[in-house]
This record gives C-alpha cells, sequence and structure tokens, in this order.
C-alpha cells in the first residue's frame, strides 16, 4: 500500500482510533468490531460537534491526519495492519469473544508493524514464550533452547522482548535463524527497555515487532496489560517459563486460557521464587508441565503432527536377559550374597539350572561370585 | 501375645508360609486371602506328601517351627503381625483387589515388625516420600521439609530406608520427633543399605520397621518391588521426590495409581536427571504437582481438614491506593515520563484532577518528576 494513494475511509479511521485511543480499551474495541471504525469515528466526532466529548478528545479527532500518520509510519519502514489486510492474523478475532481482564480486551483496531515477517503466517503455528523480568539462569537457559527447538520447526516465539525469559526466547529463536515475533506495550519505533535496542533493531530486520499502540506512544501499565492479550491471542500456546506470583507472564496465561490456548509451564525448584507462579498454573489453573520445546510442540500441533518419542535410558544388557536369566538374577541378593541353592529356592527354579544361569550371569558381568557366594555385580544394584 | 501361650493354627500357618513364600508371590497372597492359610498350608503338605512339590520346597515346609520363629522374633524385639491382629494395618486389604505388577502382589500373609509404633495407628493418615537413591542436594532437602511437615502434623512417614530421598524423608521425620515407617525389603532384623544401621536402629526406636520378609531375609530385586506395594498401600498418598526414568520409586508411583492412592510429584529443573522420571509422571500418569508438606496434607486430607492458603506476597502499598489513583499511576511512563498531559489523556481523566493525583503519587513514592516529566518510581516498573 502506497500512503499517496486513495485511502479508504474504513481504514483512515482506524487510523484515528489507534493514534487516540488507549489499546485494549473495551468499549471501543467492541464498537469497532460491531459497526466498523468509520461508524464510531462519526459517532464520536459528532458527539465532539454537539460537546458531549472531554474537549481534548474532541480536539485529538480533529487533529489527526490519517494520510500523514500513515506517511510517517512509512518513513519508519512501519506499517499499518487492519484486519481487512491480508497479513492480519486472523486469530486475533478470537479477541471478539473473550472475556477483558483487567478492563482490557477485544480485537485491535489495528496493529503497527515493523519488519519482514508477514503476521497471517508466522501466527499461524507461533508459540508464545514468557515469563519473569526477573529470571534464572536457569529459567533462561531453558526458554532459550525452547526458542531454538521452536525457531528449528518453523514456529514462530512471540515474546515480549522484556529482560529475562522473554529476551531468552527470542534469542534462542533468532540463533537458529528462526522466527521471532516481540510484541510490544510502546510504539514499534520505540525500545522498551531501552537496553533492548539492539535486539529490537534486530528482530525488526529478521522477524517483525508489532504494537496496537501507535508509533511514539509509551509503554504503560495498562498498555502491557493489553499486549498481554495479544501475546496469548497471536499464539497456538503460552509457555511461561519462570513467574513469580504477581508476575505479568501470569496475566498473559490468564489470556491464553481465556482463549482457550493451551497454556503451559516449565517447572522449576519448588524453592525458586520465579517459578512459584509456574507451579501454581500447573497446579491450579490446569497448565501442562513441559519439559522442552519437543513437548510443547506436542502438546500444540494438531493431533500426530508431532509425538515426543517416550523418554527412556539407552538398553541396558539386562533387557538382553531371557525370562528365567531375569528371574535368577531378580533373586541374587544385593549386599551380602548367597549360595546358589537359596537363590534357587528365592527363584523357585531347580539348583542345577540356576548354577548354569548363574555362571552366565557372571560371564556377562552381572552377577559377582566370592567364597561360595553369590551377589549382584557392584553396579546392578 | 506371649510366643509360649497356645499357638492358633492360622497364625501358625501363616508363619511357615512367611518363612517359606517370596514376598508378595500373587498365586500364594491370593490363595491366603481366599482360603486362609491353614487350608493353603494343608493343600501344600498333601502335595508334598503325594511328591508333587519340588522336594527341597516339601522339605523346608515341614522344617519350620512356627513357635521358635515366633520365640526367636520375639527375642529381637520382632512382632508377627497377620490380618487376624488389631494392629494389621487394614489398607493393605486394598491389595486384594489390585492387579499384579511385575509379577508381585496381594495381601501380605503377615508382616514382621520392630519398633513401638502401631500400624494401625500409623497408617491411618500417613504418607509414603519415596524417590531416587541418586538424590540431589536439592531432592533431599525438599524430602526433608517434607517428612518434617507431616511428623509436625501427625502424619506418619513412610519409606524405604534407602540411600538418597528416602533416608531425608524418614529423617525429617525424626528431627520433628514425628512417627515414621520404614518398609524394608529384607528382613527387619538386617540393615540395607547396611550404613543406614543406626538409622534403622533409631526408627525401631521410636517409629516402626516392617517387612513382609522374615527375619534374616536378603533384600533381592523382587523382593523390592514387592516392599513398594507395601508402601504404596500403607499410604493414603504418594509423594515421588526424585526419580530418574528407570528409578524403583515410580514402581512405588504405579502401586499408589493401581490402589487409587494420591500420587504426587515434586517438580525439579527440567534438566535435572532425577526430576525427569517425575516430571513424567506429572505429564502423563495424572500425579499432582506438589511443591511442599501443606500442599501434600491438602491433597491427602478428607476436604476441608487442610487447606493451603493461596500463596501470596505481603501487600503492597500499590494495594492501598484509591481507584482513581492507581488509573492515573497505571497511565504513567515507565521509561521517559510523560507530561501531565499525556498522562491525563492516556488515563482518560481531566489534566487537573490528573495533576493533583501524581502529586499525591510523588509523596508516596510511587511516581518520580523531572523537567515537567513523570515517570514510575525506579522499583515500580
Amino acid at each position: 500500500m502506497s500512503a499517496a494513494g486513495s485511502l479508504d475511509p474504513e481504514r483512515a479511521a482506524r487510523v484515528v482510533l489507534s493514534r487516540v485511543g488507549e489499546p485494549g480499551e473495551p468499549r471501543l474495541t467492541g464498537l469497532v468490531t460491531e459497526l466498523g471504525a468509520e461508524a464510531v469515528l462519526a459517532s464520536l466526532r459528532d458527539q465532539g460537534a454537539n460537546g458531549e466529548l472531554n474537549d481534548d478528545l474532541a480536539a485529538r479527532l480533529a487533529d489527526v491526519d490519517p494520510r500523514a500518520e500513515l506517511e510517517r509510519a512509512q518513513a519508519q519502514g512501519i506499517r499499518f495492519v487492519t484486519p481487512a489486510d491480508d497479513e492480519w492474523p486472523s486469530a486475533l478475532d478470537d479477541l471478539a469473544h473473550a472475556s477483558s481482564l483487567h478492563e482490557r480486551g477485544g480485537v485491535p483496531v489495528a496493529l503497527w508493524a515493523k519488519g519482514p515477517g508477514r503476521l497471517d503466517e508466522l501466527t499461524g503455528s507461533a508459540v508464545a514464550v514468557v515469563g519473569s523480568r526477573s529470571a534464572t539462569t536457569y529459567g533462561a537457559s531453558v526458554a532459550g533452547e525452547m526458542g531454538a527447538v521452536l525457531g528449528e520447526t518453523g514456529h514462530a516465539v512471540v515474546s515480549g522482548a522484556a529482560f529475562g525469559i522473554d529476551q531468552a526466547a527470542h534469542r534462542g529463536a533468532l540463533a537458529v535463524r528462526g522466527p521471532t515475533i516481540a510484541v510490544l506495550a510502546c510504539g514499534v519505533d520505540r525500545a522498551y527497555p531501552a537496553a533492548h535496542r539492539q535486539l529490537l533493531d534486530y528482530i525488526a530486520d529478521v522477524g517483525v515487532v508489532v504494537s496496537e499502540a501507535a508509533p511514539g506512544c509509551a509503554p504503560t501499565k495498562i498498555r502491557f496489560l493489553a499486549r498481554n492479550r495479544l501475546i496469548a491471542a497471536m499464539s497456538h500456546g503460552t509457555v511461561v517459563v519462570e513467574a513469580a506470583i504477581r508476575s505479568g507472564a501470569l496475566n498473559t496465561a490468564s489470556w491464553a486460557a481465556g482463549l482457550s490456548r493451551v497454556l503451559m509451564g516449565v517447572p522449576g525448584p519448588v524453592n525458586s521464587a520465579p517459578s512459584v507462579g509456574v507451579h501454581q498454573l500447573i497446579r491450579t489453573r490446569g497448565a501442562l508441565l513441559v519439559t522442552d520445546g519437543h513437548e510443547v510442540l506436542e502438546a500444540v500441533a494438531p493431533v500426530g503432527r508431532h509425538t515426543v518419542g517416550r523418554l527412556q535410558e539407552p538398553a541396558r544388557p539386562r533387557d538382553l536377559l531371557t525370562p528365567s536369566q531375569r528371574q535368577v538374577l531378580d533373586a541374587v541378593p544385593l549386599q551380602q550374597g548367597a549360595p546358589a541353592g537359596s537363590i534357587a529356592r528365592a527363584a523357585g527354579l531347580s539348583p542345577v539350572r540356576v548354577q548354569e544361569t548363574l555362571a552366565d550371569l557372571l560371564s556377562g558381568g552381572f552377577v559377582e561370585h566370592a567364597a561360595g557366594r553369590w551377589r549382584l555385580a557392584a553396579d546392578m544394584g
């Protein structure tokens, strides 16, 4: 779309509402979903003309020049994406039916996006990996590994570019050239936290940085709450890697649950504060315990597409024994050893047969023999 | 019961079968539950007389002198407990209806017990705490804490006296003078592992050491498998603290599940091998994730008897703010700050009111003010 071309009135209205409205303000998003932005904007302007709006809002409604907004954005490599665009991630439409949380909710009026990643394509199989800003080395390492496994299998990693778990998840995906989406609470032209300027620039180079807040907007607490719903909605599932009791990641988890997305949590030491919130999600919110990226894929993928092999140790030589050899081995004492006759009784087999079998087990290194007594080899206990 | 008194024939038969049979041999336990020990023993003796038994077994059946067995045991402070005794832990009778595992199963023919603890009383509210012999410091510490919480609340800690988790759980209970039951795979007069001689002596002094295997019997692999079913059956629930993929604790967990006991698991770092089996129990076997003894009590206790308070951090000053103060605070940018007018717009409140509120928030330490811009105080982000 060239900003110099003709500007569709619905699109123009969404630019204005995106600029003057607060992200996720549920009355606004609800009305726009129901009536369309053009009608909502017309109604607001009528109210302004009738003195029914606060003067400041009325003035700002008049001030916004949608064409100029789009030109400024385009000059910064930022595009404006609405439900009418092919790039619109249709998963966000589920927000129309979800309950508000903390007075935020609804389908965004529009998104501002920066970067080569196409939102519709990336969100088709995206997974959110979120968590505490005060992550531990353990949590960051698990999030990074998870981001890498998701990235390697072509699943976009959605997160919030915050310190701690978020950045580790993004970096894990980036390290394997996997797709990743950073969803911000501020305008996509800003960097929050400032220390992540480089990370965000890199994501904008190879993935996509997206926000419901218009360019230039500062991050505020309510914008974080509004942002969290987009992270959950754009993803098939949300993994919480570490989260203390009051972590914002638990807000994202609530959105995921409310949107019937797969909610997952990574366990950790029970005495680690950043794992307490995750354990609570698993205990009381039905979050699925996951320990690596493969288990995440198994949980979010359509049935049969990903199946994690049953974890098992490599076969031990013991598995190659015949049933009767095992029967004898099971009857050999661990500690002080026993004569063959006593083992035969415990095994319920004839002493002669047991004597032969013990010789086989001895040559296989399963048992030891000394002073007429047989015992399990040291590493078999 | 004095061994010198008259000896009930059913009781005498159980002594003989306990001495010559293998613990948990399911044909034997099944027949004894169905027909009684006297009938089973009579039938075995008939078979012996007809040459239908292996000579050795026939000879041993003839050799056992039940009265002498009981006298020897009594001299060592060991008592013989059968379903006819008041002390019999009736929870074990559930084993009559559970499927065999690894060819072990059924209600024990009898138990041999040592120590002042009464099995019927202690198992009324007992909890099994089991896990890996190769426990980590973390796992041992969690098991010890859990043992202490259970012990303090009068719940007997049932475990296997093995290295690692088992011993930590017993010691946790002992440290608070709580009741504990060690269930052995060998005779209660033996110490396995030998390094736990002192621990077992202490448990026999203040709690109870119990086994299905007759005094003198050595620990064998099948006896461990038989033993695990008793640990699970004697307890209202089983907590697995750490367990690698092939840990014997997972066998105990299978028994707990098969007996419809509460199965619980303590999470740990996903990259810790001894936590892998526990995570698998939680993921695939429906084990309840528990993080401390209080959560264990909540899970095993009758509804309403124990309720864990919802974990939460102490209230922050923020919780004392009025709704409109919070509304303003939520609109204050985290990073670079904003003028009051911009915050008023974001909050949807009048600039005058916002200005006043910001002053309140400043005096409360919630926000900072510099160069005409307001931002969140450093510790509020």
